[in-house]
């Protein structure tokens, strides 16, 4: 039985309009759950947009993280969605989850930075999250480019993620990923990705959409290229244990003896 | 400039004729050779089929890798071939890397075994192997449902492989391995993925065919689904290079301090 419902909010931002975009939120988090949702995924950087050039103090601030959660308690939908955040003497490129009472159960910052448009801009993560249990399903996040990699997706299943949610912001021309990498991601580690992505043109980058909800079987539910949308696919964790214990034992068929080397620096 | 090219035969052995199938390697060898392959990459057990039952002395004999090797030597192409090895008190599901003089360079034993099919028969290999530089062509072999664990392919691609050679017998209804993990693998750790299948059906087992090989951005060539096929693609070692260094730096760019997890023994 499905403990719960995850959303995928495809979306363009409005520039340099915080609170546009945070009353954008607000709604969207309530259709979701009127729509049966109980977590809900916002792209990376959704409250600014990514490719903005330099980010200013109040696109920065903590009490950004504040304001998300005030949404999440309004609307009793957890949230998961992505934003800048400064602390100390580093800017960070996070994602932040929050729970349906509003408590900031976790904020990740982005461990795999994407060329010079986070690195201009951005300190490199310290590491992964262990996922967040949210009424019974247990969510981890890691942000766009992240995903293209195996390991951090394989480093949440193997802490026991059921969703892994991804706030993106994915551009031309890499399609593969939305196409191909997000529904292995999930069938490889017997999990749902949750992978939620811009539209529209910002700079020289022009995101593709086609954000996706792949689940552990590896069929997808997808948007269009061009439009706004929320996509729902419910959850059934009891659904994930039988699967990775008897279809496709991904995980427990591992041989993590022979992995070494897959952690030593100097590869 | 492309060093050599890399062919993929997919084909249904003539089960309990060693000998009819070892002539048939030769025949596809040397086709494969006359068409500009260098290197030929064919299924898992291709001598004596996979879903057969126990396999007789005969068909586990170390001098089955003499007369590949031989094969290899007559025809002038390397070869990457699956075959049943016993030594001693274990028997492996082996892959077999010939060079075009002849010589073993290699001999992969099966990591990541597959249900009872594997387990009643084989012991699990002690590890993955570097991959052998043939011709200035780097390759490395896993075979089957190693492909599925993103692991052993990434072991592979961080020893310096340009050629994943896959011997593989993939049955229903796991199509999703052929469509998407592996043009994946092949996009995700910038190489070459040659993945040979078997075609027809062996006791409850019905084999899917549509072998492949995956470049580096994720297009494909592809078999069908019911036909013995010959696939040929060129390989440029410098075109890798490029890619890992300027399109797509995957391996770069990975964290490796982040990953220690992923090589725990109780996960």
């Amino acid at each position: 039985m499905a403990h719960g419902a995850v959303a995928v909010w495809q979306m363009a931002p409005t520039i340099g309009d915080l609170d546009a975009n945070l009353r954008r939120l607000a709604d969207t988090a309530r259709t979701a759950r009127d729509r049966g949702a109980t977590i809900l995924v916002a792209p990376e950087l959704c409250l600014t947009g990514y490719d903005i050039g330099p980010l200013d103090d109040a696109s920065t601030a903590p009490d950004l993280v504040d304001a998300v959660a005030a949404i999440a308690a309004d609307t009793g939908i957890a949230l998961v969605m992505g934003l800048a955040l400064r602390e100390e003497q580093e800017t960070w490129n996070a994602s932040v989850i929050v729970d349906r009472c509003g408590r900031v159960r976790a904020i990740y910052r982005k461990t795999h930075l994407f060329g010079d448009l986070d690195r201009s801009r951005f300190s490199p993560g310290p590491g992964t999250i262990p996922p967040v249990d949210l009424d019974g399903i247990r969510v981890g996040t890691v942000i766009c480019y992240d995903i293209e990699f195996p390991e951090p997706a394989r480093l949440a299943a193997l802490a026991g993620a059921h969703v892994l949610a991804v706030p993106t912001a994915n551009m031309t021309p890499w399609t593969f990923i939305n196409e191909h990498v997000i529904p292995v991601r999930a069938f490889e580690n017997q999990l749902y990705v949750a992978y939620a992505n811009h539209i529209g043109t910002e700079g020289e980058t022009t995101y593709v959409g086609h954000s996706v909800i792949a689940a552990p079987d590896g069929t997808t539910v997808r948007a269009d290229a061009l439009s706004e949308d929320l996509l729902i696919v419910p959850i059934d964790p009891a659904d994930i244990d039988h699967r990775r214990a008897r279809v496709a034992p991904y995980l427990s068929d591992r041989r993590p003896a022979l992995y070494h080397a897959l952690s030593e620096e100097d590869r």
